[in-house]
């Protein structure tokens, strides 16, 4: 009897949990997506799950899982910086490892993507100091330890642990991170620009790819969800857009005016996407741009916020280079200071604000560092951020300091100061240098033409290629600027990522190309370049 | 012109890159999912967003985000483990600071959640040291150094900066994660099982979840999906498949044998599932047991493993609390070693393993790292699950080590060896001791029955309250185990997540209390909780 009641109550509570999904299945909508393959009706889906049973049992069985079975946003989803091109580079090195002679070349030089240390890059020095007295604070006791780190780091740390609740940095943080950090991270927001932030509006996260993750997440329900984004585009923002079953509303940055970021053009584009039934919830900018390497003006950002404004659109502002500005006369300016500047308060305007340690001077990528400072969002949706960010519970701790010793990092008097301002401007000035050489280089050659990196770390020169390479390239299945850049993969071991990965005005082809390998290899990089584009021009001239 | 024909391939990119979506569309289900709020059709979606726009600019408009227009899995995911009890015990923290005499007790003590090192457990000496110096690898070419680390961290510091690609510890790695450090962890597997294991199937992750996601996102593709889950489970499960679209088909663990899994239940409700059009997926299997603490017998694995190769369902193996065992008669088998122990191989059993360093006797949440070893799955969709490992990049270095680390601590011979031993085999023992005396102690009063925690770090005890305590909850609109939470957290600081955030057969109540307070707090825990049980249930008296 009691057997039966527990049966029976079993299969109330497998009812209920499956009642929500039930309900939001019943009403039909003209916009709802459709999967892929489209499922069979029910009585012969359980006839095709006995026939996949049966299958799978026989030796040579239909696997469980295919490229049939899985979700079809994934197959949907690309990511060129890591991708085809990246594959092929692995392998290469893989076989010059095996056999040093095999190729025309004697290592692989990833101009792929923004990941300074792994071109030799040296971290700063205060920075991993701190980490590493934070990672083991038994130390922090010991008096031998004064002859190992500048005092200042000790400082810092016992500071830093002061901030932690019972100094356990081996503890899962408050989900936004420690609440310590998050001030200080506000105290260096308010710094930067002159206006006020609090602790409680950081997110801090696992480098700023989790932090667009959630806001997708959060603001994308179905195909009729739309995100504006620049074109071209970090693919971060395309691949999660697709990930989460978004549409990627694009808008054109204008290559003629050093990738300028247009009003019109995004007005056009809304309006076109709205006529298609596409509710556009943000907008996505990224400044410094990222493969364009533009700096916006603070005119254009007014333009901007004011746009966002009138539209009721999220600004999702990609201000993970603010520290990489190469150029004199421009500088950056946050979108909240922007915002705040026009008279925009936390009423008015919903802004994300994305940052990571993964760039700027210190490029620590592998540390996963970063945050999101959210404004201008009910207390409602916080709560809905705030359970993302707790489904995922916390993200790393040595990450979450590292992102607040960046917001605020050795002032003048301390005794780090000095060789840490060294460390810091030798790579920015170096970044300025090495940017301004590639320029010149790829301006220098026929058949590319390249606009100034004014910040970032990224080149986005234009090919002009010959038709017959183009011809080529297309009767191959293959995009011509990815073509070029396996060719240039293959005669020189440079890795680049094609323009198509980027999203680019179609018939116009580009690469990406990282201003990060070190400065002593730069020419022997430019002489390598120039060699192959040349020859690749006489081959396929017209 | 020129301008014109830009303008018109503008047109043409914006279109092609809504043309995949736009194909999706075409075909309808009878079983796609509707939007929680049916989309209305086009042209009055133009006019809503239109009237949206209007409203937006007025000075009390409406907000763009609310909660009728944010993604509506959002809404539905839960995840109780830092739900509403744990926001009300960080608020009430809040008060104690500010007024110390406040409230009837002194401090909150977090048995919510497996985070050992926020209750005062010391992180293991030798893997914060190789981390130390990992992040600081200056420190490896000083002699002072020697008198700070242990010669074998140094030593074992060396050979993991050996293994990392330009010693960058600071830079992106694979998106796998280090492959020397993968295939460290790989000879770790197959020392424990012994069996092979290849780095090549390993995927290093920030901590057990951002796995878990990983893996409901490739085989959730709509509601239709089903994955199979235990009931009581830890709720990053339902908050996953919530999230991705899916639908949670639920097996009920047997509370009167000792949380059981039962493959008679497994086959009944995956037949039911299937009867309702649902294809499931996968099996998930947490083993130890969270919330309930069981050890499965190893028979019972290899029916496990049998009906999941019998019915072509992924084995999602939640493995990540293989090292805390704490009776004498179970050991920790991995379900990997079981199927091979069968006879099966990659080509019969897609299988997939969780691993954490924030479980076992280290404990580092904080740190966030873990893997998951994936085998049986196809090349094509090997690489799908690689491309959403590289959309993030890769999980942060240092939680890459440790994992290395945990998988391949100290060996007998190494300097470090008995002091690590000693660390490691006090916490073990004091973890059992703990759980042996919660369990008595719950045992020991009138209305709460609770099984023995054979492994992982929680008891999940069965509450059987008075009718009228029922009756009370319930007319306040709260569950009443979660009303018995609220309760205990007020009148003695403790904190517990209610039952009905892991799921229970209806009509029983519960709560998941962790083992992780120090034992020198034990007893007055202990004493603090019987008081307000005894006084509650007099409170209720039928």
């Amino acid at each position: 009897m009691r057997r039966f009641a527990a049966d029976r109550a079993r299969r109330a509570v497998a009812a209920s949990l499956r009642g929500a999904a039930a309900s939001r299945s019943a009403a039909a909508s003209p916009l709802a997506p459709a999967p892929r393959h489209p499922a069979p009706p029910v009585g012969a889906a359980a006839m095709a799950a006995a026939l996949a049973r049966t299958m799978s049992t026989a030796a040579a069985g239909t696997p469980p899982v295919s490229l049939n079975t899985i979700n079809p946003k994934v197959l949907k989803c690309e990511y060129a910086v890591r991708g085809e091109i990246v594959t092929h580079a692995q392998n290469l090195q893989q076989e010059l490892q095996k056999n040093p002679d095999s190729l025309p070349f004697d290592e692989i030089l990833y101009c792929n993507i923004g990941n300074p240390q792994s071109l030799g890059q040296q971290p700063v020095t205060y920075f991993r100091e701190v980490l590493s007295l934070c990672d083991h604070p038994a130390l922090l006791d010991k008096s031998e330890t004064h002859a190992l780190y500048s005092s200042d780091a000790i400082e810092r740390a016992w500071q830093i642990l002061d901030k932690i609740p019972g100094r356990a940095t081996g503890a899962y943080s408050h989900s936004q991170g420690i609440k310590g950090l998050r001030d200080e991270i506000a105290a260096g927001i308010a710094a930067r620009d002159g206006f006020h932030a609090s602790g409680d509006n950081i997110f801090l996260t696992d480098g700023a790819s989790p932090a667009v993750h959630m806001m997708m997440q959060l603001l994308i329900g179905s195909e009729k969800d739309g995100i504006l984004c620049p074109i071209p585009q970090y693919p971060l923002y395309s691949a999660s857009i697709a990930l989460h079953g978004g549409s990627l509303v694009p808008y054109f940055l204008d290559e003629e005016t050093g990738w300028e970021l247009e009003v019109d053009e995004l007005k056009k584009q809304l309006e076109e996407a709205r006529s298609k039934g596409i509710t556009v919830r943000a907008l996505v900018a990224i400044n410094p741009g990222n493969p364009t390497g533009q700096v916006l003006a603070e005119e254009n950002q007014k333009k901007i916020v004011e746009f966002c404004k009138n539209e009721g659109l999220v600004l999702l502002a990609d201000e993970v280079y603010q520290e990489n500005i190469y150029v004199e006369d421009k500088q950056f300016h946050s979108f909240k200071k922007i915002a705040r500047s026009l008279g925009y308060t936390d009423d008015d305007l919903p802004l994300v604000s994305f940052q990571s340690v993964s760039k700027g001077y210190y490029g620590e990528c592998g540390k996963r560092g970063g945050y999101m400072e959210i404004t201008g969002f009910s207390p409602e949706v916080r709560e809905q951020i705030y359970k993302l960010a707790s489904v995922n519970l916390c993200s790393n701790v040595s990450g979450q300091i590292l992102a607040s010793l960046v917001m605020n990092p050795p002032k003048a008097g301390d005794e780090s100061f000095e060789s840490f301002m060294v460390e810091r401007d030798g790579i920015l000035s170096s970044l300025a240098r090495r940017a301004k050489a590639l320029e010149e280089a790829f301006n220098s050659l026929e058949g590319i033409t390249c606009n100034k990196a004014e910040g970032a770390m990224y080149l986005f020169p234009r090919l002009h290629l010959p038709q017959k390479a183009i011809g080529v390239a297309q009767a191959a299945g293959t995009a011509p600027d990815a073509y070029y850049a396996k060719r240039l993969l293959e005669a020189t071991g440079i890795v680049i990522v094609p323009g198509s990965g980027f999203g680019q005005v179609p018939g116009t082809w580009h690469f990406r190309c990282t201003i990060l390998p070190q400065e002593d290899k730069m020419p022997a990089i430019i002489s390598r370049f120039k060699e192959f584009h040349e020859k690749f021009m006489d081959e396929f001239h017209d």
